[in-house]
């Protein structure tokens, strides 16, 4: 029980700093009319997209929840609801808060960095705090109450079925928005980004945020459970307790690490913010691996080596993925230079080469992640601990630093916002420079959660593969049995599919955007000359509807075909189905986010002067990579993580129950 | 030995029949001066090329032998030579002859289809004959002469690693000269398709036979023979002789077949050429499944229901997969025409629109070939045969009617290219029509082949999946151990690897073809008066020299690979590894080739008039995604059937040897 207590406290002190910080940050100073009405318009579009995403979701909820009693028992429903509220309320936090935020850095950067730096970086860690902090005090006071890690893991399907749609749902506002915005304003009438004039601006900065900030947050919050929830159930049925308490405390110790971490996370004027991000995170990679020695120590884990050295392993995995990932997406790397030198010969070329580059980058990042896989089972094993233990406790190694990386993500799309404050109040180039060089800062740190997030992910996916095998008890998933092969073929379809669903989703709902946005212009002659207001709603409603009706499809294929694979062919068919979702899965993933980064970076090397520079046909040909790239690397790319944790999960919480039916057992 | 002699004679009478139609079709005239020099140009242009490749490829077949017989054995080494250069041989007669014919058909265009349609089907059966042919004499020689099925796996390597490079390069050459030739002639002066005075049109020319004649032909034979022996290796350890001779029998009888249905691919003057090859198709495959059923009978196998039904089960998943494969890329289908719209909003959303259509087609075939082997391994287990056995059956049970298919695919660029002959001897516009309805049909048949073809290599490389367990002797490849996880990850990522590599050559080639065809346009100023004859030699070398050069590292990749994998991780890795090369090799082939076709006649559907027509914005925007999509369908996509089929020779031959010698067995 002290234990227990004590992970209950990591998350407490967690929460407790994050109140304490979302204070401070609502009591710094915002006082440009200019910046206020700019954030007003944006928080009222993100409330009104969150309001009837909540709506749509509480339905789904309830529907799962009637489920889950049926099928399950009453305790997992309970879990399930509680992990979606959880889920959502840390996604709700942070967006809270962001919304809030950005208008106040916007007025501190009139002061300069030094000033404006800690109120991005401590609103966005109100944000990475929440997300720990809840998911750790609901996993621990479940487990208090209920003592079976199997309700557990309904706590983190609630997670996840709420990430998914939060991050599609996300993913298709933001780029209908942003595409939307950019085909009619940039091109046809040649505004700028973020021109007030433009409908559409303000759906494209709630986008960021709804995108960016809410989905990234639901989709870390349940990366993290998930990992966690893996690792208990393997400990309940291969060990004992203490192995099965031992991930909650890593979380507590992560959460002591990143409160460290973040103590450093600090610029002085002429600074680098970047640079303080990349201490902030290394400082919390060290701090956390000496309180991951003294826990296994501690708890009285009989093989106290067999589980320090696979968390290392997966600690060390992470920041290595995060730092090098975005090698490929690099400006000053050749595979950008190389895609944004095609664009002489016009668009046709530069998309073969980003998506030929963005094919090669999973290489590396596959390589990480194998790397990662076969030391954390050489460490397990060779202490005496099962390999599947050791790969799913590198998982958590990986994510319990979280509440740095989050605090970090969530930063970025406020000062980002933030820039838009600034130019809408018109302030002085000085400011524009100082939000800047915040917003570089943003984007290094966006990189590095991007790689974290996918190895954390495919880690986790593996650990939560283990936790399916074990719950549901199948003998093997020999792959030369024709049920593990086709159910291989079958999962390995889902990512793609999925993919192909939201994607054109987005072209859909650009399309009915683009109409909006020129219907305007044209029937509403003052919005040109400036002294007609656009219909910002209007346009923020299309974003919302377009996304909630797009995810119907996509959202039923991901909870009901692990159902249908394991009914009709058995759990070995199942456990195939998803090795193959996980495969593809981290492929396309790695593959879409890398290429979509690579053409947004290809047009901006020309934008800094390369091949003719702004209004060049090179640039032109480089707009179409980037319009092509933005749903590949925001809205497609980032919800396949939480795609194939969602079937785990399913497979994993209804395994026991569907394959007492299934059809043809192959 | 009266089942052997039977199948050398089916071998002997395809290569007769080969022989008669060549000599029939070299004796039709072609009395154009004008026709015959345009034919002349392409002859030795792809002369040149083959030669080039074979002398690139003697030295590389002679390294290979050295090592097969140093680390298996003089046997399987000449076996792999002798495939090799079966292999070879197939391709080069089949382009031999398509470059001849050319010139034939457009003369005997002038009488009408009656008399042009024979000429053309009759010069690709030499091709369809020779494959089959060669393919099924070598088998059953190499078999009498050994006795043992492991040589035989040398004869499927050589074939297969000819046909790696044969395939990679022909789709490197051609989409090189294409691109080439479209960027500057038809993007920069306006000139059309075919235009004489385009330096790369011969290129452009070659490039169709090299890619689809030459490539197709070895491609194939590849898959025939490895599904073949695949099955004599399973029947050799499985069961009786009367198991290992079962498929050659098959291949016998689908010579048969493929000759009584080629009698019915006939057309009279205004009559259909699409529907007479249908027809043959069809006929073949009726005939074939009673040749079938009277095999299984009389050649004295223990339970010959249990290897009929997986036999009719690849047949008929081979036959609907081919006639349904083109539904997403078909010009009267929803998702062609909703490409095309989006080409109104510029090419980014078409793009995205093409790539998507193409993610969602490959869901339709994976469930074909699931089925597929699911029909084959539910019959074969019910009449108490092996389930791999019965799978790799359905394999052959489709190859069987390759006669016919690669007849009619064959004759797809040999009418394609009459056109050519035809537009560059200025004929009529009533023989151009004729050419025009002959080449709509080679274009029906080339999408039926691709179906056929990934369907094909789907089975086979399965059943070569099943031949590798057996021959190395894996005890299990539970997805459950890491080593098989592992491999998993990284099979996974080699097509794709692959397919970035062999794009990214493409884009390099075409760069320089375009540059040497702005220089030509430059510094010869009589090429566009039509005065002086462009330099098209200049544009073929480049287009050989590129294919050549850039085929080195995606070849070492295939050869080496899987070894290393084997000689690092352990024989069940190397399992894992062919398990996620096959799963991602054929969803990347069918989403490649799909998406690809698909923006293909996105544009075919704008030039028919609809959004502007030709010269439209939204035509230029269709013309991108063509560009986009013509290495996707010409090059890495076909390119992946061969990579995977390689890979799982080079781990079945050298299996036993490497898996001695693994450094870390996982």
């Amino acid at each position: 029980m002290v234990w227990e207590i004590t992970a209950l406290v990591g998350g407490g002190v967690s929460m407790a700093v994050a109140a304490y910080l979302y204070s401070w940050v609502m009591a710094q100073a915002s006082e440009s009319d200019a910046m206020n009405e700019f954030s007003e318009a944006i928080q009222s579009g993100a409330a009104a997209y969150l309001k009837r995403l909540f709506q749509a979701l509480a339905f789904l909820a309830i529907a799962i929840t009637v489920i889950i009693t049926a099928a399950i028992g009453w305790q997992s429903a309970i879990a399930y609801l509680v992990g979606a509220i959880c889920s959502g309320a840390a996604a709700y936090t942070g967006m809270y808060v962001a919304t809030r935020a950005n208008a106040r850095v916007a007025w501190a950067a009139k002061s300069g960095i030094q000033k404006a730096f800690p109120v991005g970086f401590y609103a966005g860690s109100v944000m990475g705090l929440s997300v720990v902090g809840l998911a750790l005090i609901g996993m621990t006071v479940l487990y208090m109450i209920f003592h079976d890690t199997e309700v557990i893991l309904g706590f983190s399907f609630g997670a996840s079925s709420l990430a998914l749609l939060a991050k599609a749902g996300g993913g298709i506002f933001t780029k209908t928005a942003d595409i939307g915005a950019d085909l009619v304003g940039k091109v046809e009438f040649d505004l700028e980004e973020d021109d007030p004039r433009n409908p559409a601006v303000i759906a494209d900065n709630v986008g960021d945020n709804v995108g960016d900030v809410a989905g990234v947050g639901a989709d870390i919050f349940d990366s993290y459970v998930a990992s966690v929830v893996a690792v208990m159930v393997l400990g309940a049925v291969l060990y004992t307790e203490e192995y099965v308490i031992y991930p909650l405390l890593l979380g507590a110790g992560g959460i002591i690490a990143s409160l460290i971490g973040m103590m450093f996370v600090r610029t002085k004027e002429g600074g680098d913010p970047g640079k303080a991000l990349n201490t902030g995170t290394l400082v919390t990679t060290f701090i956390f691996a000496g309180i991951a020695l003294i826990v296994t120590r501690l708890v009285g884990i009989s093989s106290p080596w067999g589980v320090f050295w696979p968390t290392i392993s997966g600690l060390v995995a992470g920041v290595i993925l995060g730092f090098t990932s975005d090698y490929f997406t690099d400006i000053n790397n050749h595979a950008v230079q190389d895609t944004a030198g095609a664009a002489k010969t016009g668009p046709a070329i530069l998309i073969l080469q980003g998506f030929s580059y963005g094919l090669v980058s999973i290489v590396p990042s596959i390589l990480g992640i194998a790397g990662a896989m076969v030391a954390a089972w050489v460490t397990a094993t060779h202490f005496g601990i099962a390999g599947t233990y050791g790969v799913s406790v590198a998982a958590v190694g990986m994510l319990s630093i979280t509440g740095m990386i989050v605090s970090a993500d969530a930063y970025g799309p406020i000062v980002d916002n933030a820039k838009g404050c600034a130019e809408a109040a018109h302030e002085s180039a000085e400011t524009i420079r100082v939000c800047d060089k915040l917003d570089a800062a943003g984007n290094t740190a966006k990189a590095i959660t991007k790689g974290f997030a996918i190895g954390a992910a495919a880690l986790t996916v593996l650990a939560l593969f283990s936790a399916y095998s074990e719950t549901v008890g199948v003998q093997s998933l020999d792959l030369r049995s024709p049920g593990v092969v086709v159910g291989l073929f079958l999962g390995a379809m889902m990512p793609p599919f999925f993919s192909a669903l939201t994607i054109l989703s987005v072209g859909r709902n650009a399309f009915k955007m683009v109409e909006e946005i020129r219907r305007q212009f044209k029937e509403i002659p003052g919005i040109m000359e400036g002294t007609v207001k656009p219909d910002s709603n209007r346009c923020v409603d299309i974003a919302t509807q377009g996304a909630l009706k797009e995810l119907v499809l996509p959202g039923m294929l991901a909870l009901l075909t692990p159902l249908a694979v394991g009914m009709l062919l058995g759990k070995e068919a199942l456990g195939g189905f998803l090795a193959g979702s996980i495969v593809t899965g981290i492929i396309f993933a790695l593959f879409m986010a890398n290429a979509g980064g690579l053409w947004d970076n290809a047009k901006k090397f020309i934008e800094d002067g390369a091949h003719g520079g702004p209004g060049s046909e090179a640039h032109k040909a480089a707009v179409v990579g980037d319009t092509v790239g933005d749903p590949f690397k925001d809205t497609a790319g980032p919800s396949l993580n939480t795609l194939i944790t969602v079937m785990c999960l399913v497979a994993s919480l209804f395994g026991p129950v569907i394959a007492k039916y299934a059809l043809f057992g192959l």
